[in-house]
């Protein structure tokens, strides 16, 4: 008899047909002679809905005020998905996060956990009952109801799996496993039955969207055991993530996957003063403004100025341009421009570290294809360049075939 | 300085728009002076909304989920209620029911209030905030969400306003105070600047449905200076709810309103035997499928058997039927029919006390438009007949004149 923690998300529990879903696979898994803790979040639209409704009030609501409107959403569907599983015979109860208590810090819409209680879920356990956990919330020290940012659920299932020590910690959601690459892009993407911790956190922060970064980074903490799966499809055994522990069971690859982001600007500053402390002059600014700079470069210049480029978000794009352009003085740079039609491609994996070549033969592919590569950035297991956005696909494509991504690791050539 | 406890129901917190009126009239009475704590029902259909949405996952769904779903409806408005009066200036902080705590019994979707903590809110009055607070819900011992039923935010701000000692509890709702009688059936229908707690709880019970009626116990039981106005207009004092220490304040009249109830239903059990226990025989059947008996006549009849009458609410009237129909031979009943197209239709006063003639009043205008008399029933300050529902708003009419409730009392012939 193993524990079992399964998070499903808003898509996942948006109706009331996909909430009847839920409870028969959480009924299922129960019937396997398995404890189960379900963690859940909103329905799908609901938090839109919710932050339409205080955005119509106030342009910047209060994050205390906003947390106790947002936190309703999750409220709601473990109401629900408790009433689903009694009406097909299971025993349930449901928790709102200051009923567990999963206690935070007081940083409102993106609280970070500190302590989970448990006793009042294992006494449920202990008496054979499914448990229920709003995701996304929490309850910081004054007694006021936290959240924990977009994505939060992942987050809370992995604490409740760390602080439970289940066996595994489920994240049921639209697509069954964490695959070499978006299958839209490449339709030879291959589902991974495993992928190591580093590999996904990688992806996590390379824009693949399947887990949320932090749930990733908390499972690496806790060394939680972190399975992908479908929640719409029945059979399947998604995506496992391993750790170094595991190894028997990793697949030992060069590559294992790729990464895009299409959410990417990137700002050049020109022919700035060579100096000390040039970079942080540029950046401050940026960083003042509350803008998360990606890759960066600095390259040398001619005549005792360099070349200085980094990325934003493409939503910040426009406004990095203006905040540096009144800067521009003061930064005594010759040039500030920009191309918001960029994305990033990235190659991760593991086997990076012992395999050389990998960077190498990523550039000759490109080239081959003349894509142009206007940055790179690395990392111990990962290669990201920036490339025109309109090479996205093909970029993505022919990266899969040079390194045999459709076939299992053993029998890559 | 006075403490107000303001409530607002579902309608007039049922759009943005309207949620910013009463931050409007929240700030008004803040900056009379006064220290404000304000409870809030959910944005009107909402309730109903969730209540579908769990009936749609289960017929009969478990009363705690129930009120975990049906609690996040005042949650919603409380946080936007806060963003509301912080974004013209005032300071406001919300609490749900368990964060204030208001602790209530165990039963679910009904529970009652035993206790408030006042220690959050008087903290925030004296720092001067307004406490914004979710009516209508609470939390039971086992740190479980209760809900207080239909209309519970009244008593929510009654038992807030009796904890916190107020000097007064304004409810607002969409009439501008208690009438003689409904202005939509009787144009001349005055507003009554006082009425005294009993002729409210007659009232109330009588189908009145300004105030609901356990709101009113709860204030007479702890004194609570409660005043029904209009959140809908800005001006007006409403009506103020007096008790015996206000003798002053109130108005002395025989007959202070008139209230009437379609939501009847009359059932007769003819030619029983006149022997001990046969009501209990007859209403125990009814009590056992939790059908509320209002009314309540036995007449003599012939040769040893008696007839019986009862009201109960028009939605159980053919269920009604069916129990008694099979417990027929049980009871010894010569006949078992009814009647679903009756209304009841009181005048009440407290002045009834003392003066006499008034029931006699009542029953000879009613015969003089023809209007047959069904059953009666009185009590110190009441009396009630059951009619014919098509006679209802004739007999308001013409008691209302007879009565001259279109006059102030003193102007009385």
């Amino acid at each position: 008899m193993a524990l079992i923690v399964q998070k499903y998300g808003g898509t996942s529990v948006g109706t009331v047909e996909r909430i009847k879903n839920v409870a028969r696979r959480v009924a299922q898994a129960k019937a396997n002679g398995d404890d189960v803790v379900v963690v859940v979040s909103a329905m799908s639209g609901e938090t839109n809905r919710l932050v339409a409704l205080a955005h119509e009030i106030q342009e910047k609501p209060s994050p205390r005020e906003m947390d106790v409107v947002l936190s309703t959403g999750e409220q709601v569907t473990i109401g629900l998905l408790a009433m689903a599983l009694h009406s097909i015979g299971v025993d349930a109860k449901s928790y709102t996060g200051w009923q567990v208590a999963i206690k935070t810090d007081c940083a409102h819409t993106k609280a970070r956990i500190d302590k989970i209680d448990e006793i009042r879920i294992r006494t449920d356990l202990d008496a054979g009952k499914v448990v229920i956990i709003a995701g996304f919330q929490g309850i910081n020290a004054n007694n006021d109801i936290t959240t924990l940012g977009r994505g939060g659920s992942d987050t809370s299932a992995v604490a409740l799996a760390a602080a439970l020590k289940a066996d595994e910690c489920q994240i049921y959601t639209d697509v069954d496993g964490v695959y070499t690459t978006d299958p839209r892009v490449v339709s030879e993407a291959r589902r991974l039955s495993t992928i190591s911790f580093e590999e996904m956190l990688e992806l996590a922060s390379l824009g693949s969207k399947v887990l949320q970064i932090r749930s990733v980074e908390f499972a690496g903490k806790y060394k939680v055991r972190l399975r992908v799966l479908s929640s719409l499809e029945n059979s399947g055994k998604g995506t496992l993530i391993t750790f170094e522990e595991d190894q028997n069971m990793m697949e030992h690859a060069a590559v294992s996957g790729i990464a895009f982001d299409k959410n990417q600007a990137r700002i050049n500053v020109r022919g700035v003063p060579d100096t000390p402390g040039i970079a942080s002059l540029i950046l401050g600014a940026v960083a003042d403004a509350n803008i998360e700079v990606d890759m960066i470069i600095q390259n040398f210049g001619s005549a005792g100025t360099t070349d200085f480029s980094f990325t934003v978000p493409r939503s910040d794009y426009q406004n990095t341009l203006d905040i540096l352009h009144k800067a521009q003085e003061k930064i005594g740079a010759h040039e500030i421009c920009g191309d918001d039609t960029v994305c990033k491609v990235s190659i991760v994996g593991m086997g990076m570290r012992s395999h050389v070549g990998i960077a190498s033969t990523m550039f000759r592919t490109l080239a081959k294809e003349n894509i142009n590569i206007q940055m790179i950035s690395t990392s111990e297991i990962k290669v990201s360049v920036l490339i025109d956005e309109k090479y996205l696909e093909l970029a993505t494509r022919v990266l899969h075939q040079i390194f045999e991504l459709d076939k299992e690791p053993e029998k890559r050539s």
